[in-house]
């Protein structure tokens, strides 16, 4: 008998038909044995609706009032499937995240999970109950219902599966698992078995939105075995777990992608200590995630200088840079939206020399102009023309034999 | 300054706009130096789909998971209420049922409100802001939601209004207060400026809709000030108050009528102790209401009994006594569904002879037949055949002086 969380997005639980379905799924791990916790997102559609409602209210609502809102979409959720699951013959009840003794900061409408009680819950489960547990939500340090901000539920999920101790956290979804890139890019992309958080994470920050970065995060620091399954397939999903578990490692276990991408060069940047500090100070003041950087020294005592925000940074990017002109003594900004990174990932290529030899080789021989390389323990990321995009994912799928057979 | 909670119900928050016409209406009476507090119910439609989702996965749904869902309505609205307010300069902020200390028993589904701590709504109060409570709803014995049942806004606000110790509650609706009758049988209604709690009692129990029966009940008993009034029209409405307040008592106050009424005649009935018990003793098991009763004896030792039931009770009524015919003793059954109560009401029939009379004697005067009479201390309803309702409820609205000018 195993202890499972099992976590339900939005389009699986989109209307009664697909609740039910989610029920019967739910039954069939009970009927098996195990023990259940189950944890679910709003109908989809309903979020947006009442986001809606407080955005046509009041463009700069309160956060506090949005949340209030907002959580009824789970806790709706939660009742609804408790029910489909007593009809089933599966006693239930649902749980808000208050009475499931989730607890998070103040940071209303982006709240972080400060922690879990799990006691109420395992005394449900311990006379045989499944909990529905509304995701995405908690109980602020006032008394009032926080929302944990986008991809919340996964996370709910991670941090219950956490403080029940779980085997596992079941994450359906409406992919059947990770695959080695986007599916839509090549048919050859395959579903991985397992796949290390860190994998995980490189992934899920440079593109493939299969689970939410912070659920990974918390599920590798409170090593939460993962899976990735879908809700309306009835095949295993893609395990993610500790490095340790995966016997046969891959070099590179994954390509992906980011068309969300701007590239500025600042052009003879005075090549003296302080600079960057002068760059990248007001940019992160200004809540401006840079990425790559890359800075070449010239021969005449300045240098160029290049870094990558996110395109939608870009115009922000631009005004504090032009606000800051004097203090950085840059002639020339040159900017560049139409660029594209890709990454190749891997735990294996920490053992593995020429990783970064096979790419550059590998996009040479495709007449693909790398104009930024940045390199991390378990990735190689380059920035490309973005029109070569699917061209280079496709290459290096191939070049690095991770093709479906 | 007074203190006033605003209650707001369904069709008055039925969307956005009307949400923001609430917000006015409240900013106007904190612009006139009053404290406020408001109760919401949820936007109309709202809480028939969630009821209807409830009733489609399941038909005997865990009524505990039916709050659960259904609660959710009134938190949505009273969070986007609190940002309109806001977006005014309106300080505000929403509450649930939970956080406003709202307590009940646990009848879920139909809950008893069993006690409200106000202390965290005054507090709230005294920095300035304007609570927005989700109306309909409150915290069971065993930490779960609750909700109250129909009409449980209506009694939120008076059990708030009691426990903040408020000056008046306002109830806002679709109608501008309480009539002398019907206007849709009589456009010589009129709108009362006052009108005792006993007679809002009697006439809401013979079917004008305006305020929930409970509430009107625990106005009395806390001696709670309510205001009927149009959250569509700037006009006064009707003050429901004690009896005491009302300078001018009126001989007959309304007219009030329902045709949800059913008669029931059994014929010869043993004249011997115990027969009324073996006929009402398993109509009283079965949640049949009876309302009035009027027996005759007979000379050979019979009597002929007549009840009225609500008209959706008549089959249940039917089935009951086929049952325990034997022991009824009664060879024959009556019914007739064709009938309606019209009442008059009037806390000041108490110090007036002559109102019976003169009901009689208008009744008789148009030709109809009285079936049944029933009296109490401020109140005189008969039975009569329902085709006469209109005819019947204008000729009296006539006899009493109640037509406007």
């Amino acid at each position: 008998m195993a202890r499972i969380v099992m976590k339900f997005g939005g389009t699986s639980v989109a209307d009664l038909d697909r609740i039910r379905n989610v029920a019967s799924r739910v039954q069939a791990e009970v009927a098996a044995g195990h023990e259940v916790a189950v944890v679910v997102s709003a109908m989809s559609g309903v979020t947006n609706q009442l986001v809606a409602w407080c955005g046509s209210l009041s463009p700069l609502h309160d956060a506090r009032e949005y949340d209030a809102v907002v959580a009824t979409g789970e806790q709706v959720t939660s009742g609804l499937l408790a029910i489909a699951l007593q009809t089933l013959g599966v006693p239930s009840r649902s749980w808000t995240g208050w009475q499931a003794g989730i607890s998070t900061d103040g940071a209303h409408g982006k709240a972080r999970i400060a922690g879990v009680d799990g006691a109420a819950l395992l005394a449900s489960m311990a006379k045989g109950q499944v909990p529905v547990v509304a995701g995405f939500q908690g109980l602020g340090p006032e008394g009032r219902v926080t929302t944990l901000g986008r991809g919340g539920s996964d996370t709910s999920a991670v941090a219950l599966a956490a403080a029940l101790r779980a085997d596992r956290c079941d994450i359906y979804t409406d992919v059947d698992g990770v695959y080695t890139t986007d599916p839509r890019i090549t048919a050859r992309a395959r579903k991985l078995d397992k796949i290390a958080y860190e994998e995980m994470l490189e992934l899920a920050s440079v593109g493939a939105k299969v689970l939410q970065t912070r659920s990974v995060e918390l599920a590798m620091k409170e090593r939460v075995r993962v899976q990735v399954l879908s809700s309306f397939a009835d095949v295993p999903g893609t395990l993610v777990v500790d490095e340790d578990e995966i016997v046969e490692q891959a070099m590179v276990s994954g390509i992906a992608y980011s068309r969300d991408e701007a590239k500025i060069t600042l052009r003879h940047v005075p090549d003296r200590p302080g600079v960057a500090a002068a760059i990248f100070g007001p940019l992160s003041d200004a809540q401006v995630n840079v990425d790559m950087i890359v800075q070449n020294v010239a021969a005449d005592g300045t240098t160029d200088l290049t870094f990558t925000v996110s395109r939608t940074d870009l115009p922000r990017t631009q005004s504090v840079l032009a606000e800051h002109k004097v203090a950085i003594g840059s002639e020339t900004v040159l900017t560049d939206p139409d660029v594209a990174k890709i990454s190749v990932v891997g735990v294996g290529m920490r053992s593995h020399a020429g990783v970064a030899r096979i790419m550059f080789a590998t996009l040479a021989g495709k007449g693909i102009n790398i104009q930024v390389i940045s390199t991390s323990e378990i990735k190689v990321s380059v920035l490309i023309a973005a029109e070569y995009t699917e061209l280079a994912v496709r290459a290096l799928h191939t070049a690095y034999g991770l093709d479906a057979a």
